[in-house]
């Protein structure tokens, strides 16, 4: 199977775990069947390559999230990296033509594109080779994957199918409808609309061909921003009429709020926390090193990070959003394609921030313009290269580096460092990279 | 008037706000008349000196306490430091003799003994003018003020006067009773113990020249710890057959709790965060640098610090001091007489900590055994003192400090240091205090 997964995400709706880098589907809430922590990007992957161990995953996703990708994933996972922010139907132009370009995919053959976080049993991507199946043998351009309701949700679009079938044609779409109408239209047979698209690839690379005159990869990479930023739904789906939906009647959840997130988490309390016995269907998530202390919390979601403190009755959760985006702060977590910084300090004219290598990965070689900086290494061995000049270093060195010197530093082992900048424009912007020769 | 202030307290109460150095009573949550931010004793003795501009004020307290208690009231306050924690009979014995040594209080005068967290009106101290009186010029030996009750307590101990008169003799006294009981002793006159109890010097030293044969500061000072550990109630007032009481009707109201501290604070959001409309009731005091977004939280107080965050119904977090006594945290955050530390990182060998040195001010000459120290000078100027060598510093500075070396910096102005601890054994106590020639 191929299978594109769409890796969006604003990172707003999970605050504040999720961040502008860090979007919910890297948080890892879930265990693996071997009881280690997993992300819903690694869920997804895991359970697709259970099913299909052959399957040819490609992830569609900006810049980025690259190296939380190759973190949780590992680097030989296929990447197609979208050169701005855009909607779903310039990301599946682009990774269609990935798949044609850079990894070789007949036109005859099927494509599954798939959200990158559906709640699923793994019996719902058992049913992905149905699709598949139906994609490449039909008659028809585009299947789609309908979910049996198990109530009459407002947060969903629903497809109405033909008839009662596995496998029917598509009546017409209906977009969130309020509970009276949701409970009409599945009294009629409507099935939730799981985001799920398949066709064969040559019927969207027929489309790219009329949009923008090329089906190469690297073209259409160049000339993005010209593609029409609008839903694949809406471009593609709903102006087509040879639709067949596809039913399913398993466990389907998607985990677009706190509220739905905290019901699948592995445990209701993760990080150091305390809840007296009076605290009812509460969730707590710390990630900050510190201890929570909750008493007589009922049905609320507690998270804590170096972004922020959520505090929130479970209901009122999914209305964050307005909220966190007037917060309109820097970012104080990412994870790198090296490792992981975090901010421990800001202050008018210093920040101070912990920096973890990985073993074997190195900063870029880089310098800033208007700070100084000092690396305090806590622990661990490693090497720097200052404007040419390597040296090894390991715990309780110090390392300063004036505005304009290039630098970078390379763990031999895990390596952590404190950073402290100091300036009067400390500015995540200012950083030139340069190359690293010999 | 002489008044002893009891400054107390076991930090826990008021947790993360509070903790083993930094007690509730330190915490400015209230505002003076000039609208500036002020602490439970900085009020009290505003109030005093309102009454008596010439109120001779001591404050009886632990050596820890120090700091702060300059900090907040100047250098000049008096101060009694109690050689080791114990309960009110010694620490009154102490600072009676204290008064006596090193203030020169004549034994026929007459000394307020009063807590220093009591949160009245100015009527209150007021009418320790009368109190005051009254225990001068009267036949009895020790006088005490009951507060007119406005509902019955099962919070607060009861005195039953003899009459309904103002001041009146002590029938008995009644500890905390059941609410029934309460409206029972109420119905028959009882009166709130307000914990104040006044008496001629002489009278309270003779107990001390009876117990430990002196009544000099000093001799009591070394003794301390052979003086019974007992409430003064318990050991004198309760044995005490010459007794009055002085009735109050005004204002009074003892912040022991989270939930009676929410109700006087002067905003009920203290630092960053945003509640949304449907939050009720609700108090937020956040000293992290970070936001709290607080979303459908109805009769909850939330307090977050560098020690940890509380989320709790306002209800019960009268409970919490068992789950703070659990947690068993080092210090993450102090005033100090010279500034404030603030613990920003713990890894498994390094801690990373922000100072902040007041202009003028300086830290103890100290060398450390088993761990190096480098300074990150982020703001202001001032001198460093290493081994006996004094060397000008400024923002940008990078000092290194090995185990074993003598250190101090004195600050010139306001002066922010991020300073790295490194060593296998980190720990408060490795630090040894040296006389700085020169």
């Amino acid at each position: 199977m191929n299978i594109i997964l769409l890796s969006g995400g604003s990172g707003k709706r999970l605050w504040p775990l999720s961040n502008e880098i860090r979007s919910k589907q890297f948080i890892k809430i879930f265990k693996n069947p071997e009881g280690e922590c997993e992300s819903m990007v690694q869920r997804v992957y895991r359970q697709i390559k259970e099913v299909d161990p052959d399957a040819n995953i490609t992830i569609a996703t900006s810049k980025k999230q690259v190296s939380v990708i190759n973190n949780q994933l590992g680097d030989s996972v296929s990447v197609c990296v979208e050169p701005s922010r855009r909607d779903t139907f310039p990301a599946i132009i682009l990774a269609s033509a990935y798949l044609k370009s850079k990894k070789n995919v007949s036109e005859d053959e099927a494509v599954i594109v798939c959200p990158v976080d559906p709640y699923v049993s793994t019996d719902y991507f058992r049913s992905f080779l149905k699709l598949y199946d139906m994609t490449v043998n039909g008659k028809h351009n585009i299947s789609l994957m309908g979910i049996e309701p198990t109530y009459p949700s407002e947060k969903y679009g629903y497809i109405m199918p033909a008839t009662k079938a596995e496998k029917a044609d598509v009546s017409y779409f209906i977009e969130k409808p309020d509970k009276l109408d949701a409970e009409k239209y599945i009294s009629q047979g409507a099935l939730w609309n799981g985001g799920i698209f398949a066709f064969r690839l040559g019927y969207i690379l027929d489309i790219a061909r009329k949009n923008i005159g090329s089906i190469d990869y690297d073209t259409i990479f160049e000339k993005y921003d010209e593609l029409k930023n609008i839903s694949f739904d809406y471009e593609v789906v709903e102006k087509e009429d040879a639709l067949k939906v596809m039913r399913f009647s398993g466990e389907w959840k998607d985990i677009g709020s706190w509220n739905t997130f905290a019901e699948e988490m592995y445990d209701k309390v993760i990080g150091k926390a305390v809840l007296d016995d009076a605290c009812l269907n509460t969730n707590v998530v710390n990630y900050l090193n510190i201890p929570v202390l909750c008493m007589g919390c009922k049905d609320m979601i507690i998270a804590a990070s170096s972004d922020g403190i959520l505090v929130s009755d479970k209901e009122h959760s999914s209305y964050m959003k307005p909220y966190v985006n007037a917060f309109n702060q820097q970012v104080m977590y990412a994870e790198k394609s090296w490792g992981t910084f975090t901010v421990l300090d800001v202050q008018e004219n210093s920040m101070t921030i912990r920096v973890e290598l990985l073993p074997g990965h190195s900063l870029h070689y880089h310098s800033h313009n208007l700070r100084d900086e000092v690396w305090n290494v806590v622990s661990g061995t490693g090497r720097t290269i200052i404007d040419g000049k390597e040296n090894t270093v390991h715990a309780g060195d110090v390392i300063s580096l004036k505005a304009g010197c290039r630098h970078t530093i390379i763990a031999d082992t895990e390596l952590r460092i404190i950073e402290v900048q100091f300036g009067t424009d400390i500015d995540v912007n200012d950083k030139e990279k340069h190359v690293l020769y010999g």
